[in-house]
């Protein structure tokens, strides 16, 4: 963690808003969650559940929802920063106590950069950062050591490229656009074509590229492949957790979120504000719609409505999802049940057989 | 994308075959799918019931299969290249239109080559990679920056290192291979034996390597391991996509296709042909048959004979699962039923009690 | 593999104990398993029922279990090494066939070195390596060629840094931990909070650490995110495999076992001795007690008691998500059973229904 820093509650209002309660000149010397919380911290709450928690805890102040009455007071137990959306209040206090970006350094006289670069104001390229030819890199751009990036590529201003992140020839990256280490931008799509002569797989060229919206944010050691033909696309404001697998031709929306480990087939459309959770899967050549939910692990087959929130393997909507998980650990005992049933209803069968028959007394 | 070519029918055709209908000397600047098609394109369709879309197209010519009749004639409504397998002829047509290979350019002056390392004619080695000792390299062989070979590793003709791949010491690599950025060939596997009586894990140190043959192709950011003792085997002309993990020990089969993020533990047994689809899980020490396909997300427990077509979890014949997947979406109403039935078959049993009871009328 | 050594049995029970039957002198040149034994080869043997292929093979030694009567006699047929735990001793002795450690070569004349960087003795700093500033790196420290290690990281004694292992600034690794190639540590945490008037997604900036362990192995393109504030936390001996994500503000224990591809979300605690199989899925905010077994592809969603063996989606017991399991492949069936129960039991009801009313002939 960074050193620490000593600013006044007075300060931090300045800086991200909100209304004080209680002194304004305490002093805030770090910021923490709601465990190892140290004297001087600021912490958030997002409940008054948490309120006792936090009044007991040795913070030196709490940010909280705007209308915790308990903090509303000249004589409130804690100095409060009151909010309309404490965690992103709290995101921005953070950021104030974040290690601040570096000043531009120039270009690390190991790093290699190709013919016909143009480098906008403020950049920074790493030791053994390698440039290739013809890229375009826009203002305030932070390519860190032994990031790769290849012929052609153009990144927005404000853009960050880590250690180790390679984007491929002719992509096309955004405005504050962050590439985490490992990832790869632009690796071949996987796609061939078996000869039925010969049984072998012929290796259909990849000759499209990715396009990277501004604002996209792209995880640790995640691949994204290059279309076919024309390109695969994130759209802008889109963030992408580690370990995630995007196949070629993919269109993704704007402001989604994709939790790690996802994987998308070829061709998949996701719409605008899309969230896939940990692990899922999503099949090649179908759409998600507009705001759809996909729960941990689902497994998306087939076109999802907009707005639609969908689990389990095929996804089907959740609710239904959960009532089906519930149930089939009930699947022995219904066995059993229905074996139980199965003899009963013979047992019955005989005896009403039984009581058809005419009696021979009432015969008689 | 690259720059616009421009060549005529007659040229692609000599290259890649085929029958030419219409005029021949059309020229043709591009290729594209069956979306984003500009004038100048030529496109391809498998079936004749895109025929319609293909011709209203802008597209300067279509690639269609042998049989269209409607495109079989002097007077075809547009120039047309017809052939058995027109995803193939439009694969090859993709290469002529691909970055082409670049010219070898030699050992950058920042690359670190090993001593006693040989290199065939023609080879590139780019800015930054390393070659440990004692590598032996064949003909054409391109090394990217930044790519990674440890010592006495070999590398056959015509091979692709992509940068941040990572071949480790000892590796064999066949022809014509292709390895993607961020892969990593000859990981230590992931074995320990844990000591009785201090419940530690103590490494089992692997000492083996890993073997890719001739025409393998790896994914981006996907492991293989390499083996305990002997070799982790990739088959000729397998073609393993990104963030694949293979565990030590494994022998994969030729020809076999690997969809992304598909997990190998230790010591599996693939059989030529065998194609995983995206996410599949396959346990250790057994033994999936020639030819075997695995549906997505399937996790394959137990051998499996050639031939078959299995998914689900754990694997079953992929008929069956797909009707075991629809029945369980009835499980809460089937749930319901037995409950019902229950009850039912309770009053009945009462009832019928009741009927066998003699009846004192009767008797009367 | 290593080229081939020339020891005898007493060398070798001398470095790795056990009790030797047979002749002593014996030479030993090569280690392997139950395949590909080669003349001079040492084996082992877990289980008495392997003896007969042992015995047949052409291994020069056997190692075997303690007990094992038919090696106990001073004219047993192959010469062995009798153990508490064959498979321990083995892997004692594949180490001293393994690559021994290389004599350490100091700091490669490309290595990029920052500011105020402790070494300790005997460290070596391969080709292109990067160290940031304020490092601080134990004694016989490797980092490879091609590593990065961001400002003030912290490396314990013994530690070995893999090609392309990316440790970003201000983690802190213990002793003996093995960074395997393309692994990264220390990226940020998946954190947004998103403005309900914009709908965008405002980055949680991630100012927190990653703290490894003593005797931590990471496996090869595995991520492991820096905590938010404080540190997410790797225990004591705990071996990860490849390709394996661990989100922000995670707490593991010491000595677990993280199969390939398992992704744990944000905030999971597990406790000692957890062994999760490949592929598992773990939700964020909960606890998994001492020494829980998770199955493969298991998804754990709330707490797990200490000792418990849990698989499934949702994870439960593992005996009872087997009976689950085989209770699932007979739901066809059972639908049909009961749709078929349905139908007779509404013609018993029916025909009890008869009975029950009263017959006009007996009236008569």
């Amino acid at each position: 963690m960074p050193g620490r820093f000593r600013v006044t509650l007075r300060d931090i209002a300045e800086q991200v808003g909100g209304e004080i309660y209680g002194n304004p000149d305490t002093y805030i010397t770090g910021v923490a969650g709601l465990t190892n919380i140290r004297e001087g911290d600021i912490i958030f709450i997002e409940s008054e559940k948490l309120l006792n928690l936090a009044l007991k805890s040795p913070a030196a102040a709490v940010i909280a929802p705007k209308h915790t009455r308990a903090l509303r007071s000249a004589d409130a137990p804690k100095p409060a920063l009151l909010a309309e959306n404490p965690r992103l209040t709290f995101a921005k206090v953070v950021e104030t106590f974040a290690v601040q970006r570096p000043a531009a350094a120039g270009v690390h006289p190991t790093a290699v950069v190709g013919e016909d670069v143009t480098l906008g104001r403020n950049v920074t390229i790493g030791a053994y950062a390698y440039i290739g030819r013809g890229c375009r890199l826009g203002d305030n751009v932070i390519v860190h050591p032994h990031a790769f990036i290849g012929d052609n590529v153009t990144i927005g201003d404000d853009s960050l490229i880590f250690p180790f992140a390679c984007i491929h020839h002719e992509v096309v990256i955004g405005k504050r656009v962050i590439v985490h280490s490992g990832a790869v931008i632009g690796s071949d799509g996987f796609g061939y074509v078996q000869d039925a002569a010969t049984r072998r797989h012929h290796k259909i060229p990849q000759i499209g590229t990715v396009i990277l919206e501004d604002d996209v944010e792209v995880g640790a050691n995640t691949t994204i492949d290059r279309a076919t033909l024309d390109a695969t696309i994130i759209g802008e404001g889109t963030k992408i957790d580690n370990l995630v697998q995007i196949g070629h031709n993919c269109r993704i929306g704007k402001h989604c979120i994709i939790v790690a480990q996802v994987g998308l087939c070829g061709s998949t459309v996701l719409e605008d504000y899309v969230m896939l959770m940990g692990q899922v899967g999503v099949q090649g050549h179908i759409t998600v719609g507009e705001g759809v939910w996909v729960g941990g692990r689902g497994v998306v087959l087939s076109d999802v409505p907009a707005g639609a929130k969908v689990s389990g393997f095929p996804a089907i909507p959740h609710a239904e999802n959960m009532r089906v998980l519930a149930a089939s650990r009930k699947l022995p005992d219904l066995l059993r049940t229905v074996r139980h049933l199965s003899k009963q209803v013979e047992e019955l069968t005989r005896s009403v057989e039984m009581l058809q028959q005419p009696k021979p007394e009432s015969q008689a």
